[in-house]
């Protein structure tokens, strides 16, 4: 849930009047992503949502992401549009922040997870990977391999008191991590935070892709493991392989693996969960009690990690042999 | 901002289906009132809002308020109208709490308030006393001045670190509220919390009254006292005349003030202004520090009190001497 920022009327209707949306019918915080204010606004014309990008999103980012979005909507990706104000441009300012609206998507986004969720996820991921193949701006993945170090410094010193062993088990893992991590898997786009919270589904389809705002440029298979993470596992956290088999097999009637990729899946899966896990456990150590955002439990993804440790190759997640 | 329930795939799908509403598109949590926990709900026949009546709304209290909106609006009243189940009821359960459904009002509400609002608002404020005033169920007002010395006793330890004297002011002037309070004004529905964010505005237009959940049975007169507090002072504080003297003169077009009421005006404008000090410093008091809820200034009623302290008479609020 986030509304940081409070927006006037004269603001708004100065920043509706760059747009030629017609006039102001509705303006609503809305209840969606934790890093930014989002408002759904409605007027004569159409629905939109409004974003007042905060602090934790870098402003010389968003012309990536916001012409991510606009790519991928141009090829056909059911993703928010980027509106174009009557200037041309589609990254304004409101209240003194870095401000975009995009279009409305219809759809709501599936809180117990079935396995054709998983199936239609499939899919859509292989052909954002397609639509994203000849997006000309690249963007690094900061929370890729090289950035976990830094994160795990800076909570290592936590990290038994929520689990005994943790810390060791964390540093040995890295080690491996950064060691065998690969160099040249097939790269592109990818969505890079493809969680439930961020597809919405429209009766038995997916309607829609959103929260574009981790999207970066790494390796394609590294997404698929993020979406294993997931989407893949119960809430008692056992490994639902229908559910990755469901994935994987759609994925690949778009965008058949290589060999390569299907024999690293099992370590990127590692890490994936390595990602979250540190990024949980950064924010948990790091955000004050009491405070306005709901920690999420690292050791969800400490479990994930080790189901994944014992897999030994990508059949576990219901691919075919090569 | 308030969403306080997670509600399921499940939940939700079982609880549009008692509905005649089709099928869900979309279901957004909406930063809108902070008692309760609401969603934008909309389906292929329409939107609505869906509330979830959490721990401080009495169930018992909401047949009284869900009968008053629907009796509103079969009057004309621009109010959210509550939907009928297919067994004809319109309260319900959602996620083990009460819940309803209500339509959905275009308009947003004004952050700035400009005279014209005042004007627009006292029309609709007398539109409503008279809707009202048929409407056969009672519910007493436990915020009028009855309950204002319960809630003093239970807040004063801590008035005068908020500022130097408040206790023995608000004690004085509960002595003299509590003897001059009048007996026998016009009674009937009253809105009760007709703050700005409860009303909405659309282009130069007032298009909807919302939140009835502080509605009650009392003087109506005490209804234009909350709303001259809430509406005519500025930003610093200062009392602006001119939207008072709009406010009352269009409410006046709709619904003319006995003799009674207008010489108590200046007293119902202080009981006002202390039973919004009141209940803001008692939440101060007790609302722990970082918890998820903006605690409110008291002291903008304190000086809002004062204010009409000095008022002799209603015409200082630009009504007409009878």
């Amino acid at each position: 849930m986030a509304v940081y920022t409070e927006v006037s009327d004269e603001d708004l209707a100065a920043f509706a009047a760059l747009y030629d949306i017609g006039q102001v019918q509705s303006f609503k915080g809305i209840a969606e992503g934790v890093e930014n204010s989002n408002f759904l606004l409605e007027t004569e014309k159409d629905r939109y949502i409004l974003t007042l990008y905060e602090r934790r999103t870098k402003p010389e980012d968003l012309p990536f992401f916001l012409g991510l979005m606009e790519h991928l909507a141009d090829k056909g990706i059911a993703c928010p549009t980027p509106i174009h104000a009557r200037d041309g441009q589609s990254l304004k300012n409101l209240c003194g922040k870095p401000a975009a609206m995009v279009s409305f998507l219809k759809g709501i986004s599936a809180r117990s997870i079935k396995p054709w969720h998983c199936q239609a996820l499939g899919q859509a991921l292989a052909s954002l990977h397609l639509a994203g193949s000849d997006f000309k701006t690249q963007r690094p993945n900061a929370l890729s391999v090289s950035g976990w170090r830094p994160l795990f410094e800076a909570s290592r010193h936590g990290a038994d008191e929520l689990a005994p062993g943790l810390e060791a088990l964390i540093a040995l893992e890295l080690d491996r991590l950064e060691s065998e991590w690969p160099q040249d898997l097939p790269r592109g786009v990818i969505h890079a935070d493809l969680f439930p919270d961020n597809v919405f589904f429209l009766g038995d389809a997916l309607s829609g892709l959103i929260d574009f705002y981790f999207a970066c440029t790494d390796f394609l298979a590294y997404d698929i493991a993020i979406c294993v993470n997931a989407w893949c596992f119960e809430k008692d956290l056992s490994f639902n392989a229908t559910k990755a088999r469901l994935l994987l097999g759609a994925y690949e009637k778009v965008r058949r693996l290589d060999d390569a990729e299907v024999a690293m899946l099992p370590l990127l899966c590692r890490g994936a969960a390595m990602r979250f896990l540190l990024t949980r456990l950064y924010d948990w150590l790091h955000t004050p009690a009491g405070a306005f955002v709901t920690r999420k439990d690292p050791r969800e993804y400490l479990k994930k990690l080790r189901f994944h440790q014992e897999v030994k190759r990508a059949e576990a997640y219901g691919l075919n042999a090569r």
